[in-house]
């Protein structure tokens, strides 16, 4: 169920029965020549309504603009400071605790937001930890789930796209977002085919390497299809995670 | 056209023509008994839809949590502090003027957050002016437009509601997200059915004042058909007040 | 009574009477050719001064130095950043609450500072907000009033400037620092005499736009003895707002 | 000259002659049973007037309110956290700085406040040492300056109250503000006549340790009188100081 | 070579032949009933020294609190928030950048670092990537090795300990610190003998769940004669590590 | 006892005894032509070492790198901006008073430190002193102990090296880390002898101020002998402030 679709009381009726919300992240930076820039966050997006309705849990708003300096190199991309995504995320955390909720599940889409949400949890953790007393924010729990990670979706982007996967503007989330927007399928010629792969720093440093956006990847093998393949086989192993990490002691 | 659903090559196109975007900031919060929790957010963003595509302009992604403190005393209402907001917006701002945007129109459906986002606009305005030799950053220009204070909003909800219009939940806005999801139109009791009015501070002291979330309305006037009107009577004129604000000299 | 003025002990016998206080606010800004420096912070001082004698209230020392930050193309002007005056006026609340003040009428003289301290007023509410139990600050409240929006005020100008008063280094302004300083009444040519008027961002666009700092008045129309017009018609209203700010439950 | 009552354009001539400018800075904190709440903002306001006159300096707004967490134990004392003065300072000397002002010269009233902003200078030099390739803020240079620290002061001080002189609630500064404003001048009881002394921390240690606020003074010495002499014999030194620290290569 | 033992001359003649230093960051953080509390500021520490003999590279003194929030429910832990650590970490880097440093190799002894270091990394490169014009900082590179993550270290811990290695308070470190301060060598009953994994959150969850402290680890296999093996293993792969960093185009 | 060289439940029991910590903080920055760049840090380590023993007394790992701005200008040295400064040292004194430590005892060896550490202590004491009812964090209490400011140290530096102690880079300091790492003795031509002295800004002010580094000194005259007899002059000294200090009311 879409946070925003509720009313205030029917959030309320849910508490009694759940402490549980996920909370998509994405980003909004370029994908190379075919993906969307908006590739990321529709993906957090997307899983998490769909693993809401598998799960029948709550879902937040998405965090659309994550960490994504590295990318601003290309027309379109935004990125937050770290600084910046640690106090948004402490807070939406805070928000929501003063409700009651508990266990904040944080479906992530972006391999660049992964250090900067952890560091944010353990700003969150800390305001506990400093107090006199260890008084715990008793429950309040919070975890990061890249979609990408699952055990299903590292199995299926390499039975389809072996090692023309790649590690930016992959074919697997390119898919996705084909599926879930098939009014916006881009076609483009990617040469050569499959990216060149390597590290980076600032910007300017990743567009030198990475003239075309991609890393590695061969995004020209997306398709609609895949991307509803891709969901099937992921889904319900989130939602399983997402039942785990609510019911844990 | 969205962002989102654009590639950066076709970013980098249109930015040949236009240097505007609409950015839509919406919030997180409830909207009494019958009102979405998404309220703001999903006006905000169809309206920027609707614009964008009336005007052929860019669409950012939404700011979906804003500033709602005052809020919090109801489930599911979500804040960003006023210093954290301050600092998307920056970084939101700042990233796209990396790639060259220059005009920012930020479509505002919350009343809660005018203050901080204008107060945002002179953060980044200050950098430049506090800078020796008065380097300005020639034609960084942001605004902010409240879709619900174009005229033609006014004029509609004075006709359709009368003073049950109210200043939070009202049968505007609700009727604009009833259009937009009709799947998710609630029935509730409005007792009484116009609500109480008045200002207020921090959370308890808004639930104590106004204990079923809204001030001075009856958003039980609201329909999905008056969202129509409301939209196809407002969307000309803010797309002609965003065509004016990219074209100013 | 000024605040300065008071020893420790009398402050504590105040509070046992009223949980009030004025806390001016102004700006130290260019004002044109023939306003001075310091219009907005004097305002704000002589009114809050009058002000608090005339409903016995005890009155702050006064922020000098507003958000200014559009003003600095011209010699003297001074601005806090928003982030910095957020943590001022947050401070400043923070510091009298532990005494017991409950009521904070910031009288205001710069309408820059406007978003800013309503911005600074929700950071502090939010404080109270995101705490799990909703622990209000019993009683403290915050508002801001600007003299010039008195409704006296704004008759009187009508009355007297019509048009020509403008919205930046006004005649009413300027009255009311002739008025308080007789000795530093300027004589300046206004070139045009009605000056032009419109919107700014940064301080460089203002600059060009406004080329000696007035926007759309004519403060050459400004005397010592209107501002003392001004002041005996603008005070007892301002007076009352703040009684009635106090006495609200 | 005060800033406050000088035009643009008057400041932009001044520049011409001198880069240097006088800001006030002092604390809005009790000063025992008979010492004014603005004690030591107001010692740094005629300070900075007188010294303003003798060396035809610029005097820029008081800074009212400084550090003094540790007087919040007394009603209507009020302090800026460091970090929060240090953003204020940052600024106020960044906007200056526009204009061409070089030279700023903090005339201090208030021992609390010296750490803070000694730190706020080097937050400002530092912003400049820690760009690549060295680019100094030519001739940009700030200094502190306590009154109370100038050989005349501590000389008249010995003179007239020896020992009783102490360290907070001073007859020294007493004086100074009993002279200038003989209206607020304040009888009380003093017991014992002189103040214990010693050290602190926080406001409820400072309390318990110094029960009327004073520590180690006699401020029953203190007289109008005394203010004026005081005055007599710093003013030239202060503003020979002035006039070299504006003057050194 | 140590930058505390080198003349700034002597740093200066260094920096013609390589543009490298190594930055040791550990914690301060419990390790379990027999290991110090310094254990992995101490691991970063001599594993730097001997990596810069190794590699003839200059290492800076080590940051020895790091982000250990979780830890702070056993006496002598410490921790920096990870917004306090990022700001130290970008201020360590501006500083060296200053002089011509440009690739920055962090040797990490602390699983709780790696996040919040990795987003210090992205805050830096954000400053130069939101810059329009895109102009990096040409060459600075930060790279974070921890040392337990080295080929050698790994393959060592899994044949001297196997499966009760663990992962915090592991025999591996603390027999690095064993042979790095024999004099410290403790002595404890540990019960039971191999501790209990799992996740956890702020210092009360954490000392809820691993009451000794340990975390899947059985620190009673440690020995000062392992730590010379693991640091004869380890060193030159780090070193190797290095010399590859700072020779990378 | 160094605390880095405890476990956890040795400091628990150290608790019971005493709530008392001594935290070294120096810099590193250059020291003129044969002084080390880590000068500041190795006294203010190698003496609470030796405080610590003397008093027993544990002693925190070392602040490294401080506020040293100024010294930007030469090669290898380091500065954390004061705001950084501030947050580093109320993370570690929060850190430690949640195992129940109240007394820290910070012993520098850096003048460039003191205001910025001084401000920090304000800025943790006003956490306390801000809150309503005035709770204060009973005990907690900061000092500041410069060791070169200790009565032995001043008589003996003038003893030995009269006006050629000067202050920066001086022969006492020197000498002390001479006899602290002997292998690490420099030699330079110093020229002139005596460095020339004087007040500084920002890092290219003091470079073209003090061209070798030093102020007002002559290093040359340093040596290990002379660095023993200064420890065993100063220590017990420091001891006994350490010892008063606990042990105060």
């Amino acid at each position: 169920m879409l946070l925003h679709l509720c009313t205030w009381a029917e959030v309320e009726a849910r508490l009694e029965k759940s402490r549980g919300i996920i909370i998509p992240i994405g980003s909004t930076e370029q994908h190379g020549p075919n993906g969307l820039i908006g590739t990321d966050a529709i993906c957090a997006e997307v899983f998490a309504k769909a693993v809401g309705e598998a799960a029948d849990a709550l879902v937040a708003p998405t965090i659309a603009v994550g960490m994504a300096q590295h990318h601003l190199g290309f027309s379109g991309s935004m990125t937050l400071r770290p600084s910046t995504l640690i106090a948004v995320i402490r807070d939406m955390v805070q928000s929501l605790r003063v409700h009651g909720f508990e266990r904040f599940f944080f479906l992530n889409g972006h391999g660049g937001n992964v250090a900067t949400v952890t560091a944010a949890f353990s700003e969150i953790y800390a305001e506990a930890s400093l107090q006199p007393g260890l008084p715990n924010t008793p429950g309040l729990r919070c975890t990061l789930q890249n979609w990408y990670d699952a055990g299903a979706a590292r199995q299926l982007s390499r039975e389809l796209y072996g090692a023309q996967e790649g590690s930016h503007a992959t074919p697997s989330e390119v898919s996705v977002t084909f599926h879930a927007y098939p009014e916006a399928i881009k076609q483009a010629v990617l040469d050569p085919p499959v990216a060149p792969s390597g590290r980076f720093t600032d910007a300017a440093d990743y567009r030198r390497r990475f003239p075309d956006g991609r890393i590695g990847s061969n995004p020209g093998l997306a398709s609609a299809a895949d991307g509803k393949r891709i969901m099937d086989a992921v889904v319900p192993e989130l939602a399983s995670a997402y039942r785990a990490f609510v019911a844990a002691p």
